[in-house]
């Protein structure tokens, strides 16, 4: 299945097909001609496939180098750019040569980063290896690395060449990786996608949706697609994905990154901004009872305690309080139908007031 | 004098003339509205202009604070970044803030490419004050940081919403640092600009060009300008602007960078590919010897030792024989008429010749 981005400046192919990373080299040579590649990968994917990607590109002819880094949210750093940066001019690398990432969020990220800002930006494909990845950053452009002081505070708006999404690679990843990505699916359909929530609803576990995982990563590469289209450089609408992402990244910061993942954190805010939009009359009533049942079933918290109002208050407002201003939520409508509200910063009390 | 940039999704005035930092809030308010502002800046020019133009912009009700590091190269690294990253975070400032870079190239190298990456690009203005900085790199949008390895390796393509020149600050400057803008000028001049060249001839000494100074950076501004809307991303066109500099990037790495400036390596780099190519028949005779009695009279170096021929070719090629690549020179075809010529690595031996 093959969906194209179209951007003003650019446009780039999404293939996604089970088995498709036997096919790595026919696709690099589609899109790039005889050129230095270096694959950027962290030391967990590259046990899996790392070898495996190499030995192919070496074989079409492609001289092909490695640069693999620990894995985790830590090596997300400028310190592991600056290796990147380090590695790739040793290597002679040029701006006609491209860097392939290959792994999930934290690898597609620095690695595009470290593309777009080596020499003012070389090639770039993605091979994303997590559900996470595959439904949601491998597509849109965002790069970013972090600071010690906040998540993906540096970055660049920069489109790769291709993105390769292979959903059998998703065999090899925990229970917990595979929930995380449901939790961005669940959004998708809740945000923008009937036909996508019923199909979900009608899968009864996880096991179910992983057997037509293609068709559904395809539905949300889709919904993406189309708010990337309308939205490059994140203006206005694309803060849509964003729903259950306020309180969500405001959970994760609080519990210490790491400690409950990005899926499960967006799970319980999905959750906790339809109860209370349901009892302000803003969102239709039953919402949040469908919310929680599609999350339980995939495993995924839907509650978070109370004692962490105060707390996450004051990660959600932080920098923004001292200067009264408003802040953007995603409400819900109704299943299907996500909108972008404005609300007085101190608004976000009501919302987090979790019974 | 006002100068308008315009590329595809994005133009932007410079306005050249003297005094006209007094006038620094004017400027500011027309093209922004109240907001954070961040004055980026070394510590030579802070203790010059810093406090002067923070004053007046908070006089002018933004909210104004200061980033000031150590003057010189070796600041414009991934580790300053890094700082100023965390000082932006630390202030607060979001996507509707800015940053106004003060200062030469360093500043507005490393500034610019802070603007270009804080939460995926933020606003930015530029106040060169050296004359390098006035007509060489506040123009055309190309950020920078060093690493160890190599200059300029890590960096963006990012216009700016903004210059503002006031060449009144250039009587601060050092005379070597006024030298070594003159020989960017030159360059202009020798590539683009028969009327601009005959005007630094009828200059008798660098304090008559100072006098008409404004014009002049005019004349280069507008050369630059033109060379950079039909070639943004430097794909092209673009390599004009290098003429002495391939030589002269050489010069710079051997003798250690700082020992010569730029602007001297470059006077060097000029005259000796002008030599050559007279010899080869390419260029018209007569040339170099009019680039020499130009550089003179301005004080600049037009030799080198022969002894430096191996190391010279080495930095040159460097990454490039292993390759058997090509490579790119800029020739004058006759003063005014520069242009972009293929040749093998190995020929740059030959132009690398000094006697």
């Amino acid at each position: 299945m093959k969906l194209t981005v179209t951007l003003p400046n650019h446009h780039y192919d999404l293939w996604i097909e089970k088995g498709i990373l036997t096919k790595v080299c026919d696709w690099v040579k589609k899109l790039w001609k005889q050129q230095k590649i270096a694959i950027i990968t962290d030391e967990t994917v590259d046990q899996l496939y790392g070898s495996k990607i190499s030995e192919k590109l070496l074989c079409a002819g492609f001289e092909v180098s490695k640069f693999v880094f620990a894995a985790g949210e830590t090596s997300k750093s400028l310190a592991t750019a600056q290796e990147a940066y380090d590695f790739l001019a040793d290597q002679g690398f040029t701006r006609t040569d491209g860097i392939l990432a290959l792994g999930g969020g934290v690898v597609g990220d620095l690695a595009s980063f470290v593309a777009s800002t080596y020499l003012r930006g070389i090639h770039f494909l993605q091979v994303p290896t997590t559900l996470l990845a595959q439904v949601d950053s491998s597509i849109g452009g965002k790069t970013a690395v972090n600071t010690k002081i906040a998540k993906n505070i540096v970055g660049t708006f920069s489109q790769p060449d291709g993105v390769l999404i292979d959903p059998k690679v998703l065999n090899t990843l925990e229970d917990r990786q595979v929930r995380e990505g449901i939790a961005e699916i669940v959004k998708y359909a809740a945000i923008a996608d009937i036909s996508l929530w019923k199909k979900l609803n009608s899968y009864k576990d996880e096991f179910e949706l992983l057997e037509n995982v293609q068709e559904v990563i395809y539905a949300c590469c889709e919904i993406k697609r189309k708010i990337v289209e309308e939205d490059e450089f994140d203006n206005g609408k694309r803060l849509i994905l964003n729903f259950g992402h306020t309180i969500g990244h405001a959970i994760e910061a609080v519990a210490g990154f790491g400690v409950i993942t990005h899926g499960e954190a967006v799970a319980m805010g999905m959750v906790q901004m339809s109860k209370v939009a349901e009892k302000k009359g803003l969102t239709k009533p039953g919402t949040m009872a469908a919310l929680i049942s599609m999350l339980e079933k995939f495993h995924l918290p839907t509650y978070f305690s109370s004692e962490q109002r105060e707390d996450l208050y004051q990660a959600i407002t932080h920098d923004k309080k001292a200067r009264g201003e408003k802040i953007k939520i995603v409400l819900l409508s109704d299943i299907g139908k996500g909108r972008i509200v404005s609300v007085t910063i101190n608004t976000m009390m009501d919302y987090l007031t979790a019974d």
